[in-house]
């Protein structure tokens, strides 16, 4: 890859280098950045058809605005890769998402054009109103931009933020990235109200009387009384009905997202306007290569890839996902009171066949976590089961929901915890390391681990047969590892029982094959370890202790891959007073990297975890913290 | 009370009875409502300028629909009192928000006319939504209806609730109770957006029309034609402008919400219409009663007060919320970095006399706690002291941009986490029990524990000046207590020290009073107990205990107003090999009542835990559980 050329690419070396070039020679550019994305993700893996979408539109702001001064955030940040190409980093490209490599979202510690972290959906807007405050508030001088999806832009938080911003009379700009698609299809009212911007042929006369007015617009001076009367001629003629002019908004667009001298002329209007201003562009995900074009959902996130074909370059294996999702189709077969309910993620959650099989009770409400608990919460309370999949970082979101809506009034919803644990390449946004801390703390809600597949199935049955109040699913990103059972029915079960045992390791879920092969890493080495696996978190375990207690007595080690507050291990050393020691990942947020690496950057892989026993056996008292 | 007479409202038992009444008679209901809303509350406390505004929309919605049979949600709920005065709960209103009386809020348990529990704002359309793909789903028959106002609607979870809404065609009325004020006076774009509706010429002409056409329409049947053909000229004439069509509703209104029989034909035009709809109805908060209509923000929420005058009966103490707006006044005096944010809170959280002498620094977003964070992350970012002040149990909804846009990059955000503990008769869904196991999950977040104002002086100005990371203050509804001291700089420090102490007690914040009454209690007792108390949960705190652990040897009790798992004694009882006991309010949800009355009701009271000391000092080793 370092010797493919890429033409004026090459040249380069930041955002400057943009000012003196032509539109022709930027769109010879965008097409040359195109052609880097797709051999460095193709190498890599990471977010292609994002990236591949925004190319002109991440140019344009480059070369408009000045990210090393003006604040510049890309909601979520999967499309910030051409931002971070052009600022300098492009030479690090090969280690997109790697331990110790480039971050795949926004991190202020890599460059300063990076104002802040994102991960998350929807935030951008609120973090740029606080930027655009401080700025006003300290008589500073620089732009303050977020660029958002029209996916993230469901998001409640998003309209929380246009809201106030609206009201606020901060200068401050908006993007609206609009390519009818978040990950998935998007979904709700906001995105038919947004097709409707899109088509109304009002709003293409408008237009293309900007575009006209604009190419006649010779300076800046003239620009802004340009911009004061052809502004009063789109607000009478077109503009009212938007949801942005309601919320107090200059709306401008929409324009073509690739037709790269638009976007820039678009862009230093805005620039010039003293107030909230949103500008809708409209772009094609996956734009430039054939197969990320035609499906821009499955290229949206990618492993490496053949670059001719497009076709992954490793068979995917059945992944913990896609087996709920097979197993919640079987369920729902015999039982119509089985809702699904996803977050945008009808995919990534295996619901895709689920929705295909029983449309009528499958529910994607777009990114709006909190409005998908409080929905399950009404569901449950007619006397349906909902069932709902979403990643653990994302369900953090509705944390309020999950006490307020179900578990004060008992609601018997099944939360299916996808991507809990350690995720991994996507970094600290998307880690699920505190799901066990804050479902633990909501009185009443019961935490199922499942350690592998057929755990999960029987798990995930008995959640929607037995249980009668809220219950949690946690399982992780990706497919089983070597233990595998059938579960028992206790709450906390001996998996490998060695009598004499020197030391107990106590763990739960996929972690479970970490401790075995620690147990038989000590077994070599002389040490008799045995391994407690906790099937389920809640008012059971503190029964089910009780009755194995005796055998749990000596030296316990709990290895976990979740935040040591509130985890299992802090639990379970305060309910004992021998010598309880917690391996987990650390009060601390995790950097990016392969999940392997994570784990023995954590010291909770099983070579970690021995190792941890073979040193401390003799060692201090107590290892809590 | 008892003895008093309300006229026609002493021969209604039923939501039945009001059916063969005639509009005038209503009329007269209406009055006697008041009245009897007055007269309780003036004697109970409660909350008062939302129940009268509502009086003739509550009545025409028990007229229209069966409550026990139709799903009637009042958002927050603070709002229902006329409907369980209705619904057979008018005997009981004496007992109002008191320990084992009348729930100020929506509660299944009471009666099936409440479909389910409220508390928080924003929550009612997503639960409605839920309810009513449950009926489609079960092909059940009857009306979902979310009564939800202005205030609750800045949520994003509304929003979110009714973009999904909007498009899923399921049958669902929302009536927006409009009084242009919250519990403050409303901010934000939306705001903005229906005050246009309120006042736009065409829509007062529309008004007007929709009225006359509806007084010509005898029946159902022919309702239902003219509802389409008057629909058409609407949509053509005035509504497109509506966020609400936008999201896929059809408008209705505005109508005059005192108008009753205006109010009763909407709702039955509403209930014939097969589809989303949106019905919107202006009150005015504080109606009928001069006092309340005259200060509706004051009369929001009150204490008993002097039914002819409207002065309260006790002087209010200064509190906590005061005390904190007072300090963050006068160290925002010499520090213009220092901004404050509250959603909808002003008043509540002590920073009305900020938002007067500092007002380009102070931030209302209304409601929208994940908004608020999200921009005390940017304001952070770019060099700004942001304190946000909001209720312990608000604060929840924030959880997931605390960890996202807050502690993952470690900014200096201080967060005063008001009504932290027992908040009492607004019940469980009100209570700060929470807060102390969410914020400890999340890295590096610390937790400053005042249990005076002198404290709360000096920790809030550390949280400032010498915290670099995010820092939150939780501080407890009401005044302080007995126990007043200038703070010390450890994170644990003896308070009551006793050599040869046979227990010590383990607190924080004003459960000090509680924890030295309770030694007290004991030496009278001849139990010789020592209490320490926890000014600083986090990293700190590990450290302060290895310092005094030689001190805190032997049989500890930690007694807080938290929840169990995550509290600080499982922090403890983790840390330490010796016996360990927790009084904590429990791992459940607690009922309402006064804030004494639930410390006895947990045993967190000094009597409370001086007992269960004197009762377990020979008993079982471990206490944890």
């Amino acid at each position: 890859m370092k010797q493919k050329r890429y033409g004026i690419l090459d040249n380069i070396s930041s955002p400057a280098d943009l000012r003196g070039l032509s539109y022709d020679t930027l769109g010879v550019l965008c097409a040359a950045l195109r052609e880097f994305i797709v051999d460095s993700v193709s190498q890599t893996g990471g977010h292609l058809a994002s990236n591949l979408g925004i190319v002109e539109l991440a140019v344009a702001l480059e070369r408009e605005f000045d990210s090393s001064r003006d604040r510049i955030i890309y909601d979520v940040g999967h499309q910030c890769y051409v931002h971070k190409i052009l600022t300098g980093r492009r030479d690090r490209f090969d280690t997109l998402r790697q331990y110790g490599g480039l971050c795949g979202f926004m991190k202020p510690e890599e460059s300063i054009t990076d104002p802040c972290i994102t991960g998350h959906a929807s935030d951008s807007v609120s973090v740029a109103l606080g930027m655009a405050h401080a700025r006003t508030l300290k008589n500073q001088k620089y732009h303050v931009v977020a660029v958002i999806g029209d996916g993230a832009l469901t998001g409640g938080m998003a309209y929380e933020a246009l809201s106030s911003a609206g009201t606020s009379r901060e200068p401050l700009l908006v993007v609206l990235n609009d390519n009818n698609m978040s990950i998935a299809k998007n979904v709700g009212g906001l995105s038919r109200h947004l097709s409707r911007l899109r088509v109304s042929p009002q709003y293409l006369r408008a237009k293309t009387r900007i575009k006209e007015r604009l190419s006649r617009i010779p300076g800046g001076g003239t620009i802004t009384r340009a911009v004061s009367r052809f502004k009063a001629k789109i607000k009478r003629a077109v503009l009212p009905t938007s949801l942005f002019e309601q919320m107090g908004f200059t709306y401008l667009g929409p324009v073509d997202g690739h037709d790269l001298k638009s976007v820039c002329e678009f862009l230093a209007l805005a620039k010039k306007m003293k107030k909230p201003v949103l500008l809708h562009v409209m772009t094609q995900k996956g734009r430039g290569y054939a197969p990320s074009e035609q499906y821009p959902e499955k290229y949206h996130g990618v492993s490496k890839f053949d670059r001719v074909t497009g076709a992954p370059l490793a068979a995917k294996k059945e992944d913990f996902s896609a087996f709920f999702g097979k197993e919640l189709c079987a369920l729902a077969e015999k039982d119509n009171r089985i809702c699904a309910i996803t977050a945008a993620m009808p995919s990534g959650t295996g619901l895709t066949r689920f929705a295909e099989k029983f449309p009528e009770r499958f529910f994607d409400v777009g990114i709006a976590e909190e409005h998908a608990i409080g929905m399950a919460a009404g569901m449950a309370a007619q006397g349906l089961v909902p069932v709902a999949a979403i990643y653990s970082t994302f369900l953090q979101r509705a944390y309020d929901q999950i006490v307020h809506d179900i578990a004060i009034e008992g609601l018997h919803v099944v939360l299916c915890v996808d991507r809990a644990g350690i995720v991994g390449a996507d970094g600290a946004t998307h880690n699920g390391v505190l799901d066990i801390a804050f479902l633990r703390s909501i009185p009443g809600v019961k935490i199922f681990c499942p350690s592998d597949f057929a755990e999960l199935r029987v798990m995930l049955s008995r959640a929607i047969y037995r249980e009668t109040g809220p219950v949690a699913i946690r399982y992780p990103r990706g497919s089983e590892g070597a233990y595998r059972k059938e579960l028992s029915a206790q709450p906390l079960v001996c998996l490998h029982e060695q009598s004499g045992s020197e030391v107990t390791i106590v763990t739960h879920g996929i972690m479970v094959n970490q401790a075995i092969d620690a147990a038989e890493i000590l077994m070599h080495e002389g040490i008799r370890a045995q391994v407690y696996k906790v099937n389920e978190i809640g008012s059971g375990l503190e029964q089910a202790y009780a009755e194995v207690k005796e055998k749990l007595g000596g030296w316990c080690v709990v290895a976990e891959d979740v935040v040591p507050n509130g985890s299992v291990g802090e639990w379970l050393a305060a309910h004992r007073s021998e010598r309880t020691d917690l391996l987990n990942t650390g009060d601390r947020f995790l950097p990016h990297g392969g999940v392997n690496e994570l784990y023995r950057h954590c010291g909770i892989d099983a070579e970690g975890i021995a190792a941890y026993i073979m040193k401390n056996r003799n060692g201090k008292e107590n290892g809590v913290g």
